[in-house]
């Protein structure tokens, strides 16, 4: 391939790093989704509506090989292709969750891997409906700055926001809390004891603190050790990275993961049996020359990489 | 339909206004493409590779319906799809100029009116090349503040720079420059004499100040008489807008339209018989809040109006 | 007053213009409340919560005087207070309506002129509400490149949506439609018809196509002929300007006012009985360089003029 | 010449339009000259010591010939060339105001035109100074929002701020006020009566509502008339432009002149004896994607050929 | 407390972080009070007279609780009112620095501890005035990239600038430098031997090499213990961020803390008695998506929870 | 010298740091030279052509001495001067590296050290070319997330890309590639076995991950100890860093250096012998808040240090 092929065709892309633009599944282990839902943030910064098209925007400058050991091409290997957007209406649980779940089921009933991205952190509580239909023992590995299980309920609008996406699925039963962690939780919150419940629904739970005197290494061998070889939900929320990386995210907390050290802990999450994965929280309205977005779009190829490594199920 | 059904599915749009993405034409009557060569640009400001994706972006915040003259969908009427990009090579004339000229072709060639949005305004001429392969008799409505017919020639990067775009369109026999005209040519240029080319290659030309002190009505009215029913490719570069509306444009110039008056002169458009339509030299890194990006949906929009309105062939 | 005195302490305001930021009323004629919420534009921009405290900072910029009709400081004639802002809940109807009127109902019910500023424009149904408790014949003057009045009915998000305040406003029998004008009225809508559902309401209409064509002189003397000494509720919304203008609003719109011509016609509008001033839609993260919120300041300049000059109840 | 030599050499300006840069006058009639001093608005928004630099970058916009009237080289004509700029002191009048009328003066003092840059409005004072040196008779045509001349005097921040300059101009006697004209004074002030010390002073003073309704021809012929073949001083804010066109400036104020307005105003000013220009007020970190300092770039091209086309001296 | 009441009125804040607005300090034990001048920055960057406005307004995003060692709320426990801001005069030393000391002295006067945002670093020396009336002995930690110590003189534009300030401190006898300490100096300066004058005139100084070297911890402990029981004012200038963190400061400096490592250290700032706190140099004008002001009000949370961990006096 | 006369006469900069504007080398042991020539990245970003003049704009905020290594001023010591910028033709190689390889020439010819700014990367081969006039073994350090050593051929444009200057380089024998280094390569590329030709032409790579590993002090140790005392050609492109420092380049990657740790590396560099020193990249419309600019800026005055430092010739 030269790099006249390589360059060609790629400003103004309407597709994650330029894959084919279809609903067709025929062929392909991996397929992307955009789900530009946005109501669960009301609370803070609603935006991430536009998180899906700039994601693709800024994948224009993410490139497939790194020497030494991501030296191929994930997109030909998993034959990825772009499934564009679940039709969402904003603000609205009713219309958009089971659309969501609709959209997933599509792509991960067909046993292809869907790699979604946000959207804020509500959107991935249909995503587990959809994988639950079909995967008893569902773990869910949530990468994230925040729990997200408050035991807040009330009207859809708090029940179903990014604040409890996890109270619900676990209440839900859709995903095996005990075998499920929270890995990086850092800084304030709106409530004390901020994950008193997240510990009471069952969750292991490894704050940022904890994350960093342990270190990734064996914070990641433990969580591979209680995960096994059950199928995981990666959830990764793009404020697990410091604002000075990441400013255009719905909740931005200072004192996150460096760009580096947010992928390199994707990179070391290896031999664990990855069945969806999911970013969000982009919100370009709030972001600084594109950078949340170009960062989300380099999280999203680490997550090809990781499918591609998986065990086969 | 209802307020839900016309605002879903919007968000992070990958086509235009969220038509159908695809390049089977059964059934439309017009398509959009994307056409993200800026090779043309390079001695001002280069960007417009990102036009496309902003237009498309910002059509969000398009609709179809406007009363009275406007008060049906154009985008059911005309089965309007979009078919994505051209696949240009970033700075080759030898490589971008055959695929956009291929890539028009696949949409007039059936008969399909094409609906462009560039990159900058050297992608006309190979538009202008497949046109004049089924129409004879083409003749061009450009409106624009430059003419774009120096008689600069040399390697393909000045030979087919945004400023000689009509000067080779005449040369290669492509349209009968007679009947074509250039409207709303203003400010400073590079060289004396900025029009004298224009009118050398037998271009009717009407300046930004002719044209008010004659009143729009009056030069559309003399220019429908001259042009008659002859096809009409409809050139519009961004750029006739004054900066305050559309500052994300290669070659800003002050004093140029207001969005009302450029919109009202689209409007007025009627009784041609428009083949190809074509809006080029958004620049996205030059813009401001995406007004330009913003405002070229806006034209386009007005556009599909004047598909909807033109005579039978 | 020296120029010392005039520019001392107004950076980092925290009231509009430097006035007292109190709730109590006593020697006030007029007082200033911010409305931060943007539930209503949720199918479009959410962003309008921050509107207020963007425009308070804006109005540094603002002075009293200017000759010849306005050489005098309004904020002195009127004692002008700033009340804060409404608390209000995101997103949630239920919550944030109630406050509103409260909030609006303990300015107006104290005989005092309530001077607000959104918030989107869903917040101005809950302020007519309080002052239909003590206004008979209430009748509104909406200057918006909207009306305001589509038919949608559903959940709270759809009912009480920025598209249907003045619908809603009519079925509650908070105003007179038939003395209410929708002034201004322009650009593409979601549906057709988009002035018959105000029509058959009882509302006048002038949209913008006959307000240039007939001129706002013309318009304003019907409009104050028909409305008499009826109490008067000014709604404006900051997308009757042009985006070049104030690109920070919820649904920008081509086309609109120059900031000289929407701030002469509210010059122009004495001789009313104004009882309520509303300006809404600056959102701030959609804006650029903040001129949308510092229009929005000038605005509010011109309602405390007219609160001077309105004869006596 | 060609397109090739034209373009090139422009990227990365360190001069006006890429004239030579030196003070070697030999040959020059007219002569750049930055003045990067901002301690005049420290009332309101400091900024405009990056002016000259913006500018600079922003004139590589900037082209030399317009047909009809324009269409030579007024750089070639005048053998422009571009000094630099004065050594000031931030904040410090008594080390600054010294160094900017010896700048002007080593400009004017050998019979070339100065056409300087601000810095903001408070740099004109020490340029009259260096002008009154060898032009008596000398009169201002102050085209500006403001007259600058209110009565403040105290320390040297207040006595020479922007909004003192023509007050203090007066009282040293440097110019003529009884045929010195303030052109296009509008919008809301710090005090009442804001003409009013103008006119005491014994200035003309033509508001922008006067200037409208009388029309710029009628108002420039008045002029023309009243100043004679005396030595003009041509002192230029660039808050005459609307912030809709110039967002960037020390007092940004709504209603003011669109671009095709001011430049045409500027054309108009044939028939003068302009000795002097002097364009001020554009401040960058108050701009929108630099459409300021390009539109106060396109004003000091207008300069330029007024240079060319006054009568002998 | 529920996440609706936790979220609920706090868009367009005019307080921080939505405590009481007022002068009344009854039941208070810390106060917040904006200082918005920026006169001592004026060789650099003017702007950080709407630093207080942005601080308030980004404080939106802070919480209160975070497990496990601040899982309380300080705004409770220490019932902070918000007293807005210093009345200040742009660029006047003489009208403001006695507003800044008496407006300080009716917070600490009180007994009530200060928490004051600037302005730029010059705010300091009339803060230190205020305190020095009531405690003997007052020491200064000064964090912050440059030790302002510089032995300029002259006017009070020079005298009184933000590289002068401990200077002035120390001539004045307001603090005894021999117990005071300037951490984490860094970059380059204006003059050689930056240091040279802060430990002439006594002060303690750790350069940023030195504070990596040794270790924050071990460097904290020398300070506390240097410190003892004295009373100490906490200067806190945003340059010690890195310029990824904090990029709209008057003189950014790179190599500067991450956001963890400065608020680490804050939080590792216990056992000692502080009696005011003091951040400052937010310029808005020059930050970006507005992350300094957002970095400023989490050091100002910090503030909050050393005021209450530290001992009683 | 004062701070008054330091800080004089540096706003609006019109050269690096403030130094002589002058093609006058007398006196000067280093100049500095722009070259705004990006057309070797037109495949990803093009607008590195206005990398100078944003780098001369931003070195107003860099200062000369920096205790204790740094405690001088490197300006006075070498006496430098700026040259000002190369007139290069956009996107023309067979025009533009003529001229960059004889603006070169007239100052290493001079036995001046070239310090030249971008421009893209494909700036160096000409500049290169100018050195091995004069330079046998000439030797590189090139400090780059990529090793620009792609294979690629074909006309001007890919033949001569920021992706082939080493290639070229190595080609044309201007170089000793056995001694000449690539250090910190990084991230994605486009191409399978990214450092396979690098290796192939014979150049020692060193990438990111081993100089993490090995730590930066040991791999410049092997690199001080392979060059000897060869003459160094240092070439530092701009995306070593990490985006959240340098978000403005033409390829950003996520992963690189922060400002520290650069800024360190370039400090360790003692004791090779310098002969040219090149920062490229910089490309102002893709930045935030001028940060790359003014980042570049103070790579550049590490240069103008070594300059200091290196052995004599």
């Amino acid at each position: 391939m030269t790099l006249r092929d390589a360059s060609a065709a790629r400003f103004g892309l309407q597709s994650f790093m330029g894959v084919p633009l279809t609903r067709d599944l025929s062929g392909a282990r991996a397929a992307i989704l955009g789900i530009p839902y946005d109501g669960g943030a009301h609370a803070v910064r609603v935006g991430a509506r536009l998180g899906p098209a700039a994601i693709r925007e800024q994948s224009v400058l993410i490139r497939a090989y790194e020497p030494p050991s991501q030296d191929f091409d994930p997109l030909r290997q998993l034959g990825v292709v772009d499934c564009g957007n679940v039709q969402v209406v904003p603000a609205s649980v009713s219309d958009s969750f089971p659309a969501i779940e609709q959209g997933l089921w599509e792509i991960a009933g067909e046993g292809v891997i869907p790699v979604t991205m946000g959207g804020d952190g509500a959107v991935t509580l249909p995503q587990l409906r959809a994988l639950a239909r079909c995967r008893r023992d569902l773990v869910v590995l949530h990468i994230d700055a925040h729990t997200d299980t408050f035991p807040e309920d009330g009207p859809d609008r708090v029940r179903y926001s990014t604040a409890t996406t996890f109270t619900r699925a676990a209440e839900e039963g859709l995903i095996d809390p005990g075998r499920s962690w929270h890995l990086g939780v850092r800084g304030p919150t709106y409530r004390p004891d901020a994950w008193g419940h997240a510990l009471a629904l069952g969750y292991n739970v490894i704050p940022d603190h904890e994350m960093r005197s342990r270190g990734i290494p064996d914070c990641v061998t433990a969580i591979r050790d209680g995960i096994g070889d059950r199928p995981v939900y990666l959830c990764f929320d793009m404020d697990i990275f410091d604002p000075s990386c990441a400013p255009g995210v719905c909740t931005p907390t200072w004192g996150g993961l460096f760009a580096h050290e947010g992928l390199a802990l994707l990179r070391s999450l290896t031999g664990m049996n990855f069945v969806s994965f999911d970013v969000n929280t982009v919100s370009p309205p709030h972001d600084s020359a594109g950078m949340t977005a170009y960062l989300a779009s380099a999280v999203m190829r680490e997550f090809l990489f990781l499918a591609c490594a998986r065990p086969l199920a």
